[in-house]
């Protein structure tokens, strides 16, 4: 039986458990999958941002020898009659349908056994359009008399997801409101107002794994293998395109190279979908890097704050307006806006808030989820906002974040009270490792160096659910069940970790079964620093489930409850041989309340918050506008750490991505087209960009609700990262950059403004 | 909710779900799996019956072009320190370990990429054996000085086997005793005592797809696909062979090509799993037709009964000696002996029973399972013995079966109480089939008819385990986990019905998840009949399971039990959206009772009675011996056939292929040397061999324990059928042939020596 010893797993450094594996290179992909019969796609694209098409020419591809078949969207309606999906609205066609709404849409697919072939087929097609304006910037957005769509259709598939609007009388898919107090009382009570507009770019997920699927149809079930962070969502979207029963549609995910969010819901799999039901052969995509420009992206967004303050730094109303651009088609869109629409405010008790979030249509790329889901685009205004505020008031920066934050058992924006969010911890952390309270060298001559801070909150996606099942052997060997894809996160360990505390197993021992549709039970998604809090509940609950049962079975052979036998030996004494199984299930979902339409207010908004802080120091070369991060120390809150070396890992490594999307990452358009789809052009962050000094930590406090206190940690030293490097560069050089990135160029620019010095060429 | 309907499943004639996929050729099979880098093993075998292996010499093989390595014992045990296996004994090597002991055992393997180079190269091997004096015949080798193994290790896997002796000094490797009363009593008390010995014929199961397993072992985890009917099994074995944990050793089975008993235990598994961990790479050994012989056959047995008989026919004592030739391996022989031993006085209630069935090894191919596990080579003898001492005794031949047949709560020879076991209902039956009762034409001149019947009784494997899993998606379509392999037996259609009906679905809805170590639960395989009354009932416990968790659901949704409500609304209601499962779980085990190992005396050594009667009438050339079965009729007690169609089909294949047996097929030995190894010169029964009229019917009777009041229905008719048609032959020509097959040379000969006249060259 379990006795109760020291943990053997919780708190402990696991080493993952596919390292070996990955290490060698054996592991699974779903790149690595051929099938007998199977045929690639190549995707021809629109080369156009907007516009009907009129005529499309297949014929020299399809003539070309080696090709199987050339496919158009009238091919797909064939046994997919409705072909629109999405999260939030039906509003993506499988292929361009009549219109094209974005340059880089897929408009025709080339089949052919040999990849290479149907790639230079899919070069052979031409497309004739009739040219529509278009509109790309999200203000623009708000009042164009450009209609990117004209009707839409809400999924409703998602709870909290309810106030979409369905009509193309705007480009605006969703406008989240929140209100709490009297927000315009407020600003005509402070002794001053602030306003500014802050700008985030939209940037690209950049997997090592690009996109890739593969659908094998046969006899009325498909098989889909697919690089998805959600195989069950995938799973229910499909099944409900093909007006089939979910238990025929089967979801296979291996290992993942990647996701940040790119993952998530549709991405290829209607399409091969479509393709492998069409011709009947297996169809797999797999997109180039280049092709995933073109794929899914973070939001831009335009972000004007405005805030009313006392003199001593009190805030007492602010209002956010935060226009999310979700290009084309709104994938989860609409979630974002709502999502890091709630929090935009920052983590502070402010008692006048009235935010409008609005998921806005363009000619764009779609965006959709990546890593922070939006946080980092708000905090990049509400925390560079908050240093120009202390700056205007020549308060402290310290002493005005100190002042204003959240504490526990308040309630924030949305109504929900903060509970188990340690930011003044963070806060305190941070200026500790930042040796704070030290005199800097702020430099001189063209050499300027300065400080910064940041700190943000998040909330998460709720409600979701998570179902996990534990099986164990007759040998008493364990094997975990679980939705959760491990994308390079070690979910797998993590879980096992959980699973083997309850079980008093090594975690190494335990067998996670990776995520299959016909094999694992449903998880909402593996997204959003959902995993650890919401699956690794589930599987708590699955393996207590396990250990309840272990108590029965020794009951039935009337022995006493601490026998102190192993399971073998139970199974053994109840099947006389090594047979049969404990199978524990384990089903979790936090409370929700749904919020009001009205106000946005909510008593659970979120099952718990994430928090996150940043700070840098930088060095500028004022003559080019070049920085230096010497130090960027990030700092989260992790509840209870289950996996030290994994969860500063994942502090790291999502530091390092919101670097890039801080310092270099941007897709450059010009009338639409991308100018930089391609990673000579698109910079994301080399080891030669990494901080002189990193420093990556956290903070111990029990997340009250969370498995042995634990909580997710994935994305929450994305928030502030951007505005602490931002305030950073600002103390060095005495302004405030609006857009990210922040390169070069952009400070240079700025320190030539301020100077009054005139830019050449300008 | 789940209401009370009219039943939707259990006694339709549903449709295999796998029909579709069958007749369209798409049907998954291990033959088809290619994997990357995999090798393909083809065997050199040994060309004595017994001997030392002196010498081996393997260089040309090796040096062939295209040749990746050849693989002896010591290169397996480089990687399996103990590389014996074996559900009885641990006495089989993966390759022939300095010894070979029948004329066809594997002694190396050559790996290639190509399968042809293999096999060409394998051809190039060459040995040296010292030869040993060896033994094929059971009887000799109770008695031979011929040691078959100097030493023997009891495998202790099963509780059914217990008093295996682990002794090389005699070739017994199980004497079973089964003493009811005192059987040398009745024969004194007796008014008379007969005593004939019959002979059963070493055979072959033949199924249509040949043995075939890949093993893929990759950081310290292997993935088996085999064509096997017990995969968790070969888990458990295998995970003993390389001392591993169960979950790190997965083992996967799509549809098998056929089974009959042949791909249980460890066949080639163990090796390809020894040359996976030796060479690095997936490994597949597929056999040839041919090579099959050499795998495992059915047992070859001698049965001398005696039976003490008062004069109006009732049988007062029975002595049975079985000797089982076991080959040069048990595999699972031993319980072979057992099983068949305990039911070897027939289904007639004898006061003094005494049973000796031996299980023997000799230097043959390796015995086990068979459909019918040794009952039709029983039957074989006590149902000809039972119209010899009618015709003795002059009386009827229905009426002394009639007068001796077990009834309802009485004990059989084991002590266990009779209880739904239709005997009676079913030799009615067989009689009404037959019209027993109308004038029958015995012919005359060269052509002679008869007529004859039979009945027999099988007990079932005990006890063994079943596990299985319902899960309800969130749209409440329903997937079934279960790790019985539809062999062809249409287990999938009857798995769905039994959980369609307790949960009021379709059956055809539900999607059966194939045998996955890794994703079904524990199974103790799929033979001796045991499925649909073990599976099934687990089947029903899990869906009973998850019905009873739909009931909380709603309960915890403030709803009524009866609310009528969708699964899916409830799960919508409960998750927001389609969401989460509903897993239910079954287990099931019989009442057990180990015998007493003196007597063989238990309550409960049988879960459940397997009962089928046959009944022929033939047509016999009495100059050529060639017999015509004009018709045969075959009858079970199915218990409540749960799919009225299957139930037909398994009687009318088990008894086509008992047919064979009886008629055909034969295992023909020169020297040790098998001479008749290839399907041109071993005969199955085609088309042309069927009975000109052909019935298979069955009888209802509630199995009170069993699923929906089934019983397992997979070998009945063959119980009985061999001597059904012996009794047919036995009216026509006057006399009882002993040795299966009924050849028309042996026909020819016995009419020949009743006529006194000598054949030709004798």
């Amino acid at each position: 039986m379990v006795t109760a010893l020291p943990s053997r797993s919780i708190g402990r450094s696991v080493q993952r458990l596919e390292a070996r594996e990955k290490v060698t290179g054996r592991t699974e992909y779903v790149h690595h999958i051929k099938l007998p019969g199977m045929l690639h796609g190549k995707i021809f694209r629109s080369t156009i941002p907007h516009g009907r098409i009129k005529s499309l020419d297949v014929s020299a591809a399809q003539a070309m020898e080696g090709v199987f078949r050339v496919v158009t969207i009238d091919d797909i309606r064939s046994v997919i009659p409705h072909p629109y999906y999405g999260p939030a609205f039906h509003d993506q066609p499988i292929l361009a349908d009549g219109k094209v709404r974005f340059a880089g849409e897929p408009v025709a697919v080339v089949l052919a056994a040999d990849p290479r072939i149907a790639e230079e087929a899919a070069g052979l097609i031409t497309a004739e359009y009739e040219e529509l304006p278009a509109v790309y910037d999200e203000i623009e957005a708000m009042t164009s008399d450009v209609r990117v769509h004209d009707e839409l259709k809400p999924a409703a598939t998602f709870p909290d997801l309810q106030h979409l609007k369905g009509r193309g009388d705007t480009n605006i898919a969703l406008d989240y409101k929140l209100v709490r107090g009297d927000v315009e009382a407020g600003f005509s009570a402070a002794d001053h107002v602030f306003e500014h507009t802050f700008r985030a770019q939209q940037a690209m997920h950049t997997p090592m794994e690009p996109f890739v699927s593969v659908a094998d149809v046969q006899d009325g079930r498909l098989t889909l293998h697919t690089a998805s962070q959600g195989p069950s969502f995938v799973r229910i979207e499909i099944a409900r395109l093909l007006g089939w029963p979910e238990n025929r549609v089967r979801v296979k995910v291996p290992h993942l190279g990647g996701g940040f969010g790119g993952k998530l819901y549709i991405k290829l799999e209607a399409l091969v979908t479509g393709l492998s039901l069409l011709v009947g052969r297996p169809v797999k995509i797999s997109l180039t890097m280049e092709e995933q420009f073109f794929m899914v992206t973070k939001h831009a967004c335009t972000f004007t704050i405005k805030s009313g303050v006392n003199k001593d730094g009190k805030i007492i109303a602010r209002r956010c307006k935060v226009v999310w651009n979700g290009g084309a088609y709104a994938d989860i869109g609409p979630r974002v806006t709502q999502k890091a629409g709630f929090t935009s405010a920052g983590p502070y008790d402010i008692e006048n808030v009235a935010i409008d979030s609005y998921a806005v249509y363009t000619n764009r790329p779609p965006a959709g989820a990546l890593r922070g889901f939006g946080a980092p685009q708000t905090a990049w205004a509400y925390e560079s906002h908050t240093d120009l505020i202390a700056e205007a008031l020549n308060i402290d920066k310290i002493q005005i974040r100190r002042m204003n934050l959240l504490q526990e058992g308040r309630p924030q924006a949305s109504g929900t009270i903060v509970q188990d969010a340690a930011l003044e911890k963070v806060l305190d952390h941070l200026l500790d490792r930042m040796n704070w309270h030290l005199p800097f060298d702020k430099g001189s001559g063209s050499i300027r160096r300065g400080r910064g801070i940041a700190i943000g909150i998040k909330g998460i996606t709720s409600p979701t659910t998570s179902v996990a099942i534990v099986n164990l052997y007759g040998d008493g060997s364990c094997g975990l069940y679980i939705g959760t894809v491990d994308m390079g996160q070690g979910s797998d360990t993590v879980m096992a970790q959980i699973a083997a505390e309850v079980l008093n197993l090594d975690p190494e021992s335990i067998r996670v079964i990776h995520p299959d549709t016909d094999v694992t039970p449903y998880d909402m998604g593996t997204l959003g620093s959902r995993s650890t809090f919401h699956m690794g509940t589930a599987v708590r609950l699955a393996a207590e489930d396990a250990k309840r049962k272990i108590g029965e079975l020794a009951s039935e052979l009337g022995l006493p409850p601490n026998n102190n036998l192993p399971l073998s030996e139970l199974l053994r004494k109840k099947y006389g041989m090594q047979a049969g199984n404990i199978i524990g299930t384990g089903s979790f979902i936090p409370a929700y309340k749904k919020p009001d339409p009205e106000t946005g207010q909510s008593l659970a908004a979120t099952p718990f918050w994430g928090v996150g802080g940043n700070a840098a120091e930088v060095e500028i070369d004022t003559e080019t506008g070049r920085v230096t991060i010497t130090k960027l120390v990030n700092v989260v809150d992790a509840g209870v750490a289950l996996n030290p070396q994994l969860v500063k890992l994942q502090i790291s490594g999502a530091a390092i991505m919101q670097l890039g999307f801080t310092m270099t990452e941007n897709m450059v358009f010009r009338d639409g087209q991308l100018t930089n789809g391609s990673l000579a052009d698109y910079k994301i962050p080399s080891l030669l960009d990494m901080p002189r000094e990193f420093v990556n930590e956290y903070v111990v406090s029990r997340q009250s609700t969370g498995p042995f206190g634990a909580k997710g940690v994935g994305e929450s030293s994305t928030i502030a990262l951007s505005p602490a490097i931002g305030n950073a560069i600002a103390d060095a050089i005495g302004v405030h950059l609006t857009d990210l990135p922040l390169t070069p160029e952009s400070i240079f620019r700025a320190i030539q403004i301020k100077n009054g010095t005139p830019l050449a060429g300008e």
